[in-house]
């Protein structure tokens, strides 16, 4: 055996994502692109907004000394001060630069994160459905997750939370807005988690983090209200990344943030920019750094997506779909109209509809719609959505 | 205890570079940057070459569909296609795109390797002195570093390395051109070790993989022959980055290369793949991707380097100093005229030069002086080293 025996095993069971998105390519192929609908992955199709263009293009012509040398590994203290400068603008906190390390996306911090926390053995506690590489990114560095199911609307269950919690939790992980799902949980539901968090680590005399992991934060509709959650809880750590808020889920730039009066918060500042280095990354990407530094108050047009939301929710329902609309994000958790999930998104394919079985995400019975596509390819699936759910009935 | 044990354990000891470089920040701000000699970090001072800013301000301001989306997990083909190219042309090798994967840099890809072949207590052997993360990077898949000595020009001791292998070697670790030393390994001391390699997996039924770490592969002096691993040893991989060919570490943009006839290719690929996503990298930087596929064949200009090494070689040799003149690399690995290095890393403080400690690589009794510097600073740094030398004797 050459390869590790656990990275061999991961590979056998692969991601069901992936394999959707293999399927498609070949559907394309086949078909024409125009005529596969794929609903398969968060790849944004909405270009970032003007003003990361033109910054990318002045900060590439710009003459800077060792533009593209080395950065202190937490990330250049200018670009640090700026976002901690607009959660305290926004939260009414007092991050200071210190706060905040830059990080390579989401999946960066996370893993980072985790690293910096966790011995072996210690738990987290994850709600599903869930992010399906979160178990990976638990696992790298041993530590054992714990699912727990959500409220039929998707909010959390802070009693089934507080039943998971013992002496070996570390951290629960959120995830709003929620892939899949597109929930936003409400200030009252952060509030209460906040507080049974709060109750529960006095009673067991240590502190449970809670990580945050928001990359959808400001892909939000409806004017619905995105509570703070450094706000809200004190040992409080975000995961943000730029990919959605400015459409550059390529270039790999985002960043931890956590409340200044966090425990032991030297220490994991320290921790964060060891794992930082030791894990491979050294730092985030130094011009996305430039970049972002200068566009904290850019972000796409969410409109653009509010419609889509609503022609895909409007048609689905239309056709007898049951589901509960999504806030935030840019996922649809559908029911699938038979109990067996997989069956059912194989008889979307049919339709040349491309989707992903709930099971992925920990949640069965559903299916994720991934709708950061063009409108059309939303008004001609809803053909053969409907068909489909026809053929069930 | 809130922080990963390890991780806190890890960042009490720290790395003594970057202790040099705080240090060095502080008697910077006290006396003038221009009166201390920093020679502590291998952040390179030349600019990135022309032809690097010309397509950077190029892509920045094309027009491509979602040019900052997600690629693919192992990189854009296009990229891959172009540096398997390059390898075929230069090495006589049939590499395909699916041979490369691109990485955050070589820290990424040595990570992505490792965690792609190691199970906990399998063995990788790195000769001495060494990087001073390469044992970070084996320690966090819970593989187990076998330190070997090298010869006294920093050579491979290929007797050494055998003795070190036994049923649990999974790997042997390279870095040519060196970092500390500037060694660059013989055709015929890179044959030895293929040979006795390829031997000892014969003996011992499985594979050896030579993991060679390559960031200083086009930085080399006196038209120095560098091999090719790939084409000396078939289970060869390689791990690259284009922060010192182009100078622009910052970017954080590499790639890992197998030989095609590598033993369990088809294994290796996918788990590469795998490890990049899961380790939260997804893939290398999207836009990086880009430059770097235009740019197969431009590099630093590396006279200036060649320059820097001769003011510095010859300064420190008139001085009285003992070391192998280096013909790769920007480093140079100098015997301390005491035996304790740290202590005569101290006397040279007190001439505001700073070196970094040999024990810091495994090398104790040396010290290495990172000499990526302007011109200026080596040359007004001489009187110093000179003072040092004389003090000692």
């Amino acid at each position: 055996m050459s390869v590790a025996r656990k990275i061999k095993a991961s590979i056998s069971k692969s991601s069901m994502i992936r394999k959707m998105f293999e399927e498609g390519a070949a559907m394309k192929k086949k078909y024409g692109a125009d005529k596969v609908y794929d609903f398969s992955l968060g790849n944004p199709n909405v270009e970032p907004p003007e003003e990361f263009k033109k910054e990318l293009i002045n900060i590439a012509a710009e003459i800077i000394p060792l533009k593209h040398g080395y950065a202190p590994n937490a990330g250049f203290p200018e670009t640090r001060q700026a976002i901690a400068d607009k959660i305290n603008r926004e939260q009414g906190l007092k991050l200071k630069a210190d706060n905040i390390v830059m990080s390579c996306g989401a999946a960066g911090a996370l893993n980072v994160i985790f690293k910096s926390l966790l011995d072996p053995g210690d738990e987290v506690i994850v709600p599903m459905p869930y992010f399906v590489e979160y178990p990976f990114y638990i696992d790298n560095y041993r530590g054992v997750v714990k699912f727990v199911k959500t409220n039929e609307d998707f909010s959390l269950d802070i009693e089934e939370i507080e039943e998971a919690i013992n002496e070996n939790t570390k951290a629960v992980l959120i995830n709003t807005p929620n892939n899949p799902t597109g929930k936003v949980y409400t200030e009252k539901n952060i509030a209460d988690l906040a507080e049974m968090l709060n109750r529960k680590s006095s009673e067991l005399f240590k502190s449970i983090y809670l990580v945050s992991d928001e990359p959808y934060n400001e892909i939000v509709y409806d004017n619905v209200f995105v509570p703070g959650i450094l706000t809200a809880y004190k040992n409080a750590i975000i995961a943000y990344s730029y990919s959605k808020t400015l459409s550059l889920p390529g270039e790999r730039i985002g960043y931890i943030a956590v409340n200044p009066d966090i425990d032991r918060g030297n220490d994991l500042q320290n921790a964060f920019i060891m794992c930082t280095r030791i894990l491979g990354f050294v730092h985030a990407p130094a011009l996305m750094q430039r970049v972002v530094a200068r566009l904290q108050d850019a972000k796409v047009d969410v409109a653009v997506y509010q419609k889509k939301r609503d022609l895909l929710c409007e048609g689905l329902a239309r056709a007898g779909y049951k589901f509960a609309k999504p806030q935030g994000a840019f996922y649809l958790f559908v029911q699938s109209p038979i109990p067996d999930d997989v069956e059912f998104v194989k008889m979307l394919l049919k339709k040349n509809i491309l989707v992903v079985p709930g099971s992925g995400f920990g949640g069965p019975g559903y299916f994720r719609i991934a709708y950061c596509v063009d409108d059309a390819t939303i008004i001609n699936s809803l053909p053969g959505f409907a068909e489909a759910f026809k053929e069930c009935s």
